[in-house]
């Protein structure tokens, strides 16, 4: 067993603002806590939290990690009290509140899943944030069956992608938006049904006409402000709609009749503040679900670009910027 | 068996308006198609539809008689084809999308039920529009579970009285507003844990009170308008609020960023439009779970006043006029 450093390099936000405000600083190695293992970190997704926590809108929650990050893949290389899932030196996956961007991070490992054989080290620190969130809000909450229809807000993005083939495999038609052809072009390429350009179309009468008039029966949504009236116009008979994101702002007015005569269901979550054993449920559901899904190559995660750690900042660039396709990855290690 | 006369006494809204456009009007008895027995009437609900319908805002829908109505109690006197759960004479009470006021009423025997031997003749004809009301909304679609808390605006009316004497019968703790410390206290006498009288005090910082902090589990709101952002502020964590009515109005602005960091749940129906087989599942519930709670005496509906089919006028004065504390029924026949 190689003996681990006291200190990383790690990845904290010096004050609210841009990419500048990005630092690679030092910090010690953190001590795995009972039912935790400590995971020697080879590539780390950048999501849309992590911008909104470098922006100051996204604190880290009570006893989390302030460096930024929120979901790695590496070696397991310490172990704290009452573990025993995995081995020295096994890959994992795993969520985390916090801590991802540095060279080792401590994760629950009810929260950790081995990394498949058929993923790459950069596709595996991809996987936690959008598979979690898109099982536990479009599976869990919004209870999308086979045969149904899901919308998918932002097709492209980490989310959308991972939405779109998580549908599409487990038997569901899928509606995209995505801000440009080419975004759409992608997300068709994924396996979506249909993509609509909501610069160029009104996406309510679009995805009307694709359901024969009937509307979708899931709306994952991460804008809000004017766009949950559409959601709610557009729902079908019986129809969810789940909130995970608000980049349109948090203020919605809505008709009541509408979601009372259609029977709709407005509902939301986010996953960060949830306790490791809220989300070691999620996980085992994973495990159950989507682990066939990955082993046999039907769901791998989109990576758009990576960048080396010390290129934090322009791995943030590239998210502000909103061109991507997929997700942004770090590579800490090989 | 008796000779069934061929036309009979029924209840219309002549031109929408008060409880003056009501006019006792002669119609031909309807005979029963598939799946459906006559009732001869005995006991007919009056219900906030009822109004809704006489002042124009509430049409029937598609196939369903334009008599008032919606549930019934009487005797089986005449069976269409495909029936075989009730016998000829045989008390039943059922679940109607019109044409309970009225000499006979058809009604699809998957959507009645026997009137228990513990309920009168006119507290069955009290009980469907109530009892399914609050099942498929508070149950079903607000998943209350034993132990949690539940909020009923409008305690005191006849789905506020059917909702605290279910929920309490089940195991949760039960809070309710209303509007005089009269219906306040009927509430507790009830079993409602807490009563708040809405004209008095906040409703949203009482039951905050009341739950030490917590919030509530599931609101049941039959206001919507301003109440939704505060029945929002109040519910729990998980919490969920299901509409059944608009008494406030049907616009509400709400804030998306408490319904995400709470994980709530905002949905609604309406019972009406629903398919017999939709409300025959609805019956089958009840059966299993409300029958021993009528059969024991734990439950029964709370009547208002009765009034006699030729004053349906009074009735609805009553109704208007807000003071009534659980249900009016009409006594059709004896």
């Amino acid at each position: 067993m190689k003996t681990l450093p006291t200190t990383m390099r790690a990845v904290i936000a010096t004050a609210p603002g841009g990419p500048d405000v990005l630092q690679v600083v030092e910090r010690p190695v953190p001590a795995p806590a009972d039912g935790q293992v400590l995971v020697r970190v080879m590539s780390a997704g950048v999501n849309r939290p992590d911008v909104a926590q470098r922006q100051g809108y996204y604190p880290p929650p009570p006893g989390a990690s302030n460096v930024l990050g929120l979901e790695i893949a590496g070696e397991v290389v310490a172990k704290g009290r009452n573990t025993g899932h995995f081995n020295f030196g096994q890959m994992v996956m795993g969520l985390i509140p916090g801590g991802g961007y540095a060279d080792y991070a401590v994760v629950h490992e009810s929260n950790a899943l081995p990394v498949p054989k058929t993923l790459s080290t950069i596709e595996a620190g991809a996987v936690p944030e959008t598979f979690f969130t898109v099982w536990t809000n479009v599976f869990d909450r919004g209870r999308l069956q086979p045969g149904e229809t899901l919308l998918v807000h932002g097709g492209s993005s980490g989310i959308g992608t991972t939405a779109i083939m998580l549908a599409k495999a487990l038997g569901s038609k899928v509606i995209v938006t995505a801000g440009s052809d080419a975004k759409c072009r992608a997300c068709l390429d994924l396996g979506a049904d249909v993509a609509i350009n909501y610069r160029e179309q009104d996406f309510v009468e679009e995805a009307r006409k694709a359901t024969d008039g009937k509307g979708v029966d899931v709306i994952l949504d991460m804008v809000g402000g004017d766009y949950t009236a559409r959601n709610l116009k557009l729902a079908a008979l019986n129809g969810r709609i789940v909130q995970i994101a608000l980049l349109g702002g948090s203020k919605a007015q809505i008709d009541l009749g509408t979601l009372m005569t259609r029977r709709l269901t407005l509902t939301g979550s986010t996953l960060r503040v949830r306790s490791p054993e809220e989300k070691a449920v999620i996980a085992r559901a994973l495990e159950q679900s989507v682990v066939p899904l990955w082993s046999d190559g039907r769901c791998r995660p989109v990576i758009d670009r990576t960048f080396p750690l010390d290129r934090v900042r322009d791995a943030h660039e590239r998210i502000d910027g909103g061109q991507h396709i997929g997700k942004i990855v770090l590579e800490v290690a090989s």
